[in-house]
């Protein structure tokens, strides 16, 4: 493997001294890149994409080639493991993830088996080889999964939901079989994160997308003690060199400090929160990552170099911040935005790494 | 008027002893009734319902008649103030509401004009001077408006949003045409509540159903300057009693102590902060209304009687808490569970303010 020509993506995450607030996006290889939609096109669907190494290292490697990012995130799903699990993921058009076999009852989740991730997956694990040797050492690749609470919402879901009525219901009701489906999970994805810093990741990253709907106990209770048991299982080093756990609950904001408490290196946070209040919160046990309102890169250089530097300035001086939206890029986002967004904060925090 | 003979509502949301703690229910006259679908039914439509003042009474009622409520609020919907601006308000199927002529340019913001609340609005006061005179002094009756920012959002996009990027751009773009807007709301939402305070409403609420997708200063900035601005001009007396105001940000938990500040008397909370870490939070400036996941109610006696009491404990010896859920109850609610979690509260709390 090439040696590592630019580190402060994990050097931030673990609060190690940088030049530079290091500076990547959510979903950066995404739809509002004409050439990943062509890419997307080529390969016939988002699924055919994700499965395709080739197709999938392709595209991770695009917004590195078209800007100045830190880091580049192997281009999957946050679903991936429910997959290989046989519940089928599919896209339907303009309506996010479902599963063709959603588990709709006890029996289907005692039938659920761990899936090999060298085999089951290796789709990701030769994607995340072949995007460490495009990248050549150029920036670090983070590998990722979807928490094992927002697995389970799909898969018993099947689907997105405004309520989350029958997870709820499972979890109000029969809490002691949602609790084996979540530890099925995480057992799965430890696995699966070892797998990928096996085959080069250097970071990964939790995306807890629907633990915020929880009620603050039940929040502990099924989706961050889930987490812990992730982040006290995973790989840590690989290469000789520590691998950095970023978590991130999207609108967990409220519950900071129990967040930072689990051993991550590094805790997600949306925009909800202010980010140098969220650094108070924290102290110096975890880095943060974070947290620009994803509707700012619709406005204008402008616009997105004062909000740049008003995070910035929020977080103060020191390491500990790597910037990133707090939520995906949306596909409307005019690509040269992302230059603005990279450009500023590489010149905008240089001096609070002084 | 009749004296009234259940204050519990009104004590407790002025933190004065109470035998027990006060509940009422988000939504309680709504699709979960049968009677309620009767006279919706009957009226032809969610928007002639709401405008018969009474039918709207009517609805308004039969909750009081079915459970042991301690509050009733007056049949009405958050956007009366933009339809009586003439945005033409309408409800498609399944998919909450929308304006005809939602607002697309700065132009359109300048010709809205206050609306008179005694003409414009007059259906709302003949509703709740019809439910006063049928509630016949039984239990207070709760007025209500949303909030300016939440107004906006809705007159902005037209409709419910996924990310409010219409909202967003404006905000981030031209955010004085923005405040001009919500100003407007705000004085707007001022004559409204003081009307219905006039015709005979005991307490009034707002409800900030958006402000909590805005980033933290924003939030300030946008949605809570207003509502403060609203509850230190709306009229606080009536009949030579206190009119509380309960003010609501759904989302809103992670920035509880200044909405504590801004001179409201109860702070709605949602289920994601736990409601003994919500009072200690806010001390003794506000009382507390929530928390239920609303979700439990689709479970079963036996666990909507165990949330209850874990809410009640959690919250505490001591007045100064109106049980509620934490947002809307759903429609697939058995009306018979509403009857488990009254009487679970008012069985249940009674220890709680010996």
């Amino acid at each position: 493997m090439s040696p590592l020509s630019n580190d402060r993506l994990l050097r931030a995450l673990l609060r190690q001294p940088v030049d530079r607030t290091p500076v990547w996006v959510m979903r950066q290889a995404g739809r509002y890149l004409p050439e990943y939609n062509a890419t997307r096109a080529r390969a016939g669907s988002f699924v055919k994409l994700m499965k395709s190494p080739t197709l999938a290292a392709e595209v991770t490697l695009q917004p590195i080639e078209r800007f100045d990012l830190d880091a580049a995130i192997v281009f999957s799903d946050i679903l991936t493991v429910p997959d290989a699990m046989g519940l089928g993921l599919y896209f339907a058009e303009g309506e996010g993830p479902r599963f063709e076999r959603p588990l709709r009852d006890a029996q289907a989740i005692d039938a659920l088996r761990l899936p090999d991730p060298d085999t089951d997956l290796r789709y990701v694990m030769d994607a995340v080889r072949e995007c460490r040797r495009g990248l050549a050492g150029k920036v670090p690749l983070i590998g990722f999964s979807g928490s094992p609470f927002t697995l389970a919402c799909y898969m018993i879901e099947g689907g997105g939901s405004e309520d989350f009525a029958r997870v709820k219901q499972l979890m109000y009701g029969d809490p002691a079989t949602l609790h084996k489906l979540l530890d099925l999970n995480a057992r799965a994805i430890v696995r699966y994160l070892d797998a990928q810093i096996e085959a080069g990741a250097q970071a990964v990253m939790l995306f807890d997308t629907w633990g915020g709907m929880l009620a603050a106990e039940r929040y502990k209770a099924f989706s961050l003690a889930y987490l812990q048991q992730i982040v006290q299982s995973v790989r840590r080093e690989a290469d000789g060199r520590r691998v950095p756990v970023i978590v991130f609950t999207k609108g967990g904001a409220v519950w900071l400090e129990s967040i930072a408490g689990i051993g991550a290196d590094a805790v997600g946070v949306d925009w909800t929160i202010d980010i140098g209040e969220a650094r108070r919160r924290v102290g110096d046990r975890v880095a943060l990552q974070g947290n620009l309102d994803p509707m700012v890169m619709l406005t204008t250089p402008a616009a997105i170099e004062a909000e740049v530097r008003s995070i910035l300035d929020s977080f103060g001086s020191g390491s500990g911040h790597v910037f990133n939206l707090g939520h995906g890029i949306t596909r409307f986002t005019p690509p040269e935005h992302v230059a603005v967004l990279v450009d500023a904060v590489h010149r905008w925090s240089e001096p609070y790494h002084r």
